[in-house]
């Protein structure tokens, strides 16, 4: 199967070690990072590729770029893994668009394309006969899209919660832990690497927002905006809230949550029994999924990292060659 | 897509409860249970049936027998539900190696047969063009099966750990929140209906074993059985052994682990910290899947119960329907 990248950030790079590494059967006939971009419809030599950008920092051609690829490149599954863009979805949102009107798959981990414009994308891929999926969005490596579309298969889906942002927790888990104030937790996570300088988007409950908009829309066929998520982030909470849960034999976590039937779409620290399944330690993600007959089912994982992320997106890809190239 | 069923106690009723209330594009045309059978290509009137069975203890023709629905029924998908046996798999092995050499799918339930024959079972189907699936056979609602071959596929599984017998979480939950000792929350459990009259293959983690062997076998194709794991259960147990636990701010927890590389495939009680992810409380499972690029996924869910089990039965027919009835 052959795969065009956009994005050579720590996610494309994960991938392309991965496909080189092993035996699944993809061959990466195009490349783009932000200033270059490169192709071979007989399939690129990777490690050269991932040699030149560790040593010049791009990797192929300055005259071509990720428009060329998605335009001209001999490809059947653009995976599009370049920065989310959470307000316009661009320039991502215009890659993918052209791709799948060029009756190809698309494989992507970007949240901005899938929060702002799930259905049309949706409605152009089945124009198209082709597939657009997007697992690598939520939860990491969590496998959550595709238990709720397949291994849960024959239910209907009641309610998610989630505990979908990493860093938040992480700071949660060590103002617990330690009774570290926020402002003391946040900056170790800053230190770890878990935190970016500017951590607005976590710790406002912005991307676990984004990430429960997709959730949603994806599940029970919405059409919902992060505006429609009424939102409380853990910028405000102090140590003394964890000590009075601590107290109970409880603790506060950031949960997501949507329950279309009760008109809930929110995300706002919680307080949860410590034994409750979603009270999982540092920056690992967690997702309860409550069904008509599964009962609640609970996934926990790691939430990011660049191999954790190309699991995800490998676990799209298998699907898609599992589905496409021919009968069973 | 028409699917004939062995078997009506609470997981056949349970299906086919769904299978009347759901519109899940299933046609019932075989049905057995221990006394009689019935068969109608144009399929069954599954709320007769099930009405027939409460009024009078059996289902259909007594004339007619499961061997019968097996043989000549006109159906895609036999879906096995019948009493296991784990010493030697039958008499549902029998039925299901007839369905497959017939060239119909089977999905079951039943752990005996898959315990006992999986690379038998899974040559044979795989000899007529079919598939064989067995969701229901491990950690009951949890799609575990579904997601160790589709939503990791490409990762390598390094391991599994789990806690796959929900009895005996029960009694070890009860004896570290009440301090009871073994005995009492034993009795508990059985007036709770969680334990059987004779728990040993609860208790002892012999039906914790079958499910390892099931999910060792599957997941690296290997032909082990029964006999090849190291079993110790919770009978011996002390509640002192809970409060020396409890003192570290840990619990104790049957988990069953397979790691072929070391060689360990075993069953026996656990120390773990209170706030491991397989830490669950009550009849509730939990498997950890521990791969190569998505690292540990944790999955937690209810480990049985008649529309559980019907959920994971379902998932396993529409995996069937959207993989063989056509391309996409």
């Amino acid at each position: 199967m052959k795969i065009a990248i956009l994005g050579m950030g720590a996610v494309g790079r994960g991938l392309l070690e991965m496909a080189d590494q092993k035996d699944l059967g993809l061959v990466v006939t195009g490349i783009a990072d932000s200033k270059s971009a490169l192709m071979d419809k007989d399939g690129i030599h990777i490690d050269e590729v991932l040699e030149a950008k560790r040593v010049h920092g791009f990797c192929g051609d300055k005259s071509l770029s990720a428009v060329d690829i998605v335009n001209h490149a001999d490809y059947d599954v653009l995976v599009e893994v370049t920065p989310t863009n959470a307000t316009t979805g661009e320039p991502a949102l215009t890659f993918i668009r052209s791709a799948l009107e060029r009756g190809k798959h698309v494989v992507t981990s970007n949240k901005g394309p899938i929060a702002r414009k799930y259905s049309l994308l949706q409605s152009l891929a089945e124009k198209h006969g082709v597939s657009i999926r997007f697992e690598a969005t939520v939860c990491g490596a969590i496998p959550v899209m595709h238990t709720l579309t397949q291994g849960l298969a024959g239910n209907r889906v009641l309610a998610v919660f989630g505990v979908l942002n990493g860093t938040s927790n992480y700071i949660l888990t060590r103002m617990e832990a330690e009774g570290l104030t926020y402002e003391q937790a946040l900056l170790e996570a800053r230190e770890m690497g878990y935190a970016e300088a500017d951590p607005t988007y976590d710790v406002k409950g912005i991307d676990a927002a984004i990430k429960l908009v997709i959730l949603s829309n994806t599940i029970w066929g919405l059409d919902t905006v992060l505006e429609d998520v009424e939102i409380t982030g853990i910028d405000c909470l102090t140590t003394d809230a964890l000590r009075l849960a601590d107290d109970q034999n409880c603790t506060i976590r950031l949960i997501a949550q949507s329950i279309p039937s009760r008109g809930v779409l929110r995300v706002s620290p919680r307080i949860l029994p410590k034994a409750h399944p979603l009270v999982v330690e540092g920056t690992l993600n967690a997702v309860t999924i409550e069904t008509d007959m599964a009962g609640e089912i609970t996934m926990i994982g790691k939430g990011a990292g660049s191999v954790e992320t190309a699991s995800a997106i490998i676990g799209d890809l298998m699907f898609i060659r599992d589905h496409y190239a021919g009968c069973h």
